[in-house]
């Protein structure tokens, strides 16, 4: 009895915390109805339904439950089944305005890409089904871009309040370099350090949708807030079907590129540059492996292009550049100007594309918008490697693991390679079921890889120029859209919630067979 | 004084042993001279001028040096020039016989394929460079084979007495499984040990070479000793163009199978049936997950080969299991009757090629003679895999990882992991190197992975029934040869005999400056 009590509890935080966030979802939806009535309209009313359905569902479930104490081990599923219930009802707007119904697409290829193009869009993935970019309205594009931003708002306090306090987060890491204990966390308070990092993110797009606004010359400010919203969330979606590449302006890609890398960055440290009134950054040791792992990218890459690709110098500079500062923050954003132009990176060397393919899995900083696996592990990783090499030579040696100044625990270390180890294998896995639904092995580890990091596009058939539409059969879609979904959350919230209820199932099978 | 004393003994012990290694290499040279006489006699002076020589160098080196009191540390680099020496002499025969003296290659073309062929044989890969197999006499294509022998010969004192005795190999992990305590290293000295493996080997092979000859129909003995080699250093070379396809048979592919999964097993293991008169294979938790890995990779592609590749059932069994006892032991016979037969798996289905890539990468089992990252490694990784996520769960959750009934120390664990990391970043490495050098990314990478886990052939353009002197570039194979080495070595030995060097130089410089 006292076990079905606390069962009870739990579910109706999980619902109630769904409530809530269905609810905020819901003032977007009408935002971008309120959008869509003063431009075209077109798809004012499929907006204003998908606000009403759920912001009602979001509200009863808000009003009918009551959040209870709650136990550290299901706070995963709590969060596994807010991000999927966002998704789901998140791709309403797509299914109610037929944005899909193009193409003879029939209604169950309508409902997969709508919930592709959701999940992409909340786990700030950036990888689109869109093929027609001028049909919709501007208010449903705009709320195509929203996702985004609201999945990265989302992320922030994943990253920085709920994971590091499960001890999964790689932000335990960070706290042992930061100058006094647990001062990344901002305050021990979830919900406190919540509403900073969100004044931060606010703040930071802001001030991207002004830096935008004056380099497309006061032009647009329509796509200075669609593209603010994806540099802050490190997505990917643009409104125009040639992303960044649309402008064909250096002054645009240089503001696109300075916002993807502080999109990189954690959102603490962001914090800290505006409430300290200095800048925390070049102290901060991931950020400057960060810079580095990008130099480095980059210069490889324009070197490739320039004298492998037959590239200028200036083109090779521009678009290395652009696509390792796009890729290496795992945003997603392209300055092709169409297909074969230098931008378009599967026309590139394959020495220079694997390049890509490892920013891929790399990732940004911990506590960003990013996603992968993050510098800070890939650290820890380098340092395990290292390790074992000195093992070699002296089997008996205790050599511990650094990170700037402090100790890494072995149960941490432990853990950052399991973490690697279950990404692996996700990838793997991922691959082998993509190809076996029918892409080619390129393109299918391409995608896998960026669907996991949340990346956006990926190589071959689903560069930056296609769309996955194009490159992949639908279920392989659907198989694609979990994985973003598993690689926003870092993997373990959703295994446990799947391992959680797998064991509860087996509970009521035995409970039943008695 | 005292260091440069020590350094001159360490040196000379290193070209004793290379004089021990290379004399020994000589007489195989010799022994196949006199089969070149037996037969053709097209390219006995070749071979018979390259034993005067290897003998030669080898005797002096021999003779002139002693061997002293040996560090630790030093026994990899003495390992690894052993082995550098013995694949640079071991190129002697196909560079004296001309035998890559044709399609208008220059000598520089013909050193570099040379030098490929003989760190494909010593180090047991398999993979070729050979496109014409009837002008060699038969004695230069059996010693062609008599390298794989060699190459296996050293691996198996090289994992089963010396890395353990450094505290790097794999074995450490058995000794946790096996009765007694330390019982799988048989006897604690070197010598011993090395004396009753290398027993074993011989009668492994020649119980092969004997159910080869009978499988085949007692037509060819030749064919029988020169596939006996092959499988028992789990190497790949044939004296056929078409390898085991040559006899389209299923009795010599039934020989075959079963002998390269044994050759994937540990030699002690081995032993210990001769030894004790029992079967104690299947109380081996390692053999057990070998098998099962084999069986669960050859259910799946038999699955994908009949449902997806079009072939028929039994077409798609006899295929399927023998290419995954090929590649799952890092043999690399093949099957394949021709380009687009059954046998040739560039033409299967993705889904299924990426298994064979699985299987390159996991090898088989500590001890034995395959490559690859060994599946007592593997069974570490998947259990660290396992406890991250139940940390995820219970933070400081003490879980102890355990082989079979004994707990593996932290230490170790930590090793596995960063020697799974060393294994990809070069897997990583290799393949940016070999797609800058000109290959496409399949082949490159499939090549590479090949290489380092001592296979054959790859996938896409270095296929089973493809050559690597078609699939890439000069430079490109010098890279995947030396890969075969490093795989070989199991990646520390040469490591570190390199940092040594580099530690030298430095001090070196240090010195001169002052």
């Amino acid at each position: 009895m006292a076990r079905d009590a606390s069962r009870a509890l739990v579910a109706s935080t999980t619902l109630h915390v769904i409530g809530i966030a269905l609810s905020a979802v819901s003032v977007g939806m009408a935002a971008c109805a309120l959008l869509e009535l003063l431009t075209s309209g077109r798809d004012a009313a499929a907006l204003a339904a998908s606000a009403g359905l759920t912001a009602a569902v979001g509200g009863l479930l808000w009003r009918l439950t009551r959040p209870g104490a709650i136990r550290k081990r299901h706070i995963f599923s709590t969060v596994a089944w807010t991000w999927v219930s966002i998704t789901a009802l998140g791709a309403l707007p797509f299914i109610l305005a037929g944005t899909f119904a193009v193409g003879g697409a029939d209604i169950t290829e309508q409902f997969v890409n709508s919930l592709f193009e959701s999940a992409s869009g909340f786990s700030a993935s950036g990888s689109t089904v869109l093929a027609d970019f001028e049909s919709p309205g501007r208010g449903l594009m705009m709320y195509r871009q929203l996702t985004h931003w609201y999945g990265g708002m989302g992320v922030v306090v994943l990253a920085v309040a709920v994971l590091p306090f499960l001890g999964v987060g790689g932000l335990e890491l960070i706290s042992a370099e930061a100058p006094g204990p647990a001062s990344d966390r901002l305050t021990p308070r979830v919900s406190e350090t919540a509403r900073r990092l969100w004044v931060v993110y606010i703040g930071f797009t802001a001030a991207a949708a002004l830096a935008f606004f004056a380099a497309d010359g006061f032009s647009s400010l329509y796509d200075a807030v669609a593209h603010a919203f994806t540099v802050a969330a490190t997505g990917g979606f643009s409104p125009h079907a040639d992303s960044i590449g649309h402008y064909d302006s250096v002054a645009v890609e240089t503001v696109a590129i300075v916002f993807m890398v502080m999109g990189g960055v954690s959102f603490s440290l962001h914090w800290r540059a505006v409430a300290e009134r200095t800048l925390p950054y070049h102290r901060n040791s991931e950020f400057r492996t960060y810079l580095l792992t990008l130099g480095a990218a980059a210069a490889v890459i324009v070197v490739l292009l320039w004298l492998e690709n037959g590239l200028s110098l200036g083109s090779s500079i521009r678009a290395g550049v652009f696509t390792v500062a796009s890729l290496g923050s795992s945003t997603g954003l392209s300055n092709a100007t169409g297909p074969g132009s230098p931008g378009d990176y599967v026309m590139w060397v394959a020495g220079a594309q694997l390049v890509l393919l490892l920013l891929m899995v790399v990732g940004g900083c911990t506590g960003s918008t990013s996603g992968g696996i993050k510098v800070m592990r890939m650290r820890v990783l380098a340092r395990i490697m290292v390790r074992s090499v000195q093992h070699s030579q002296k089997p008996r040696a205790v050599i511990p693991i650094r990170v700037g100044r402090d100790i890494v625990s072995e149960s941490l270390v432990s853990r950052v390679a399991g973490f690697f180890l279950l990404h692996f294998m996700l990838v793997l896995g991922g691959t082998l079921v993509v190809t076996a639904l029918g892409g080619d092995f390129v393109s299918a580890l391409g995608a896998v890889v960026s669907a996991l990091g949340n990346m956006g596009p990926a190589l071959n058939e689903a560069g930056p120029t296609s769309n996955y539409a194009v490159a992949f059969t639908e279920p392989a879609r659907l198989v694609l859209a979990l994985l973003m979904v598993i690689g926003r959350l870092e993997i373990f919230p959703v295994l446990l919630a799947v391992m959680s209820h797998l064991h509860r199932g087996k509970a009521l099978t035995r409970a039943v067979r008695r």
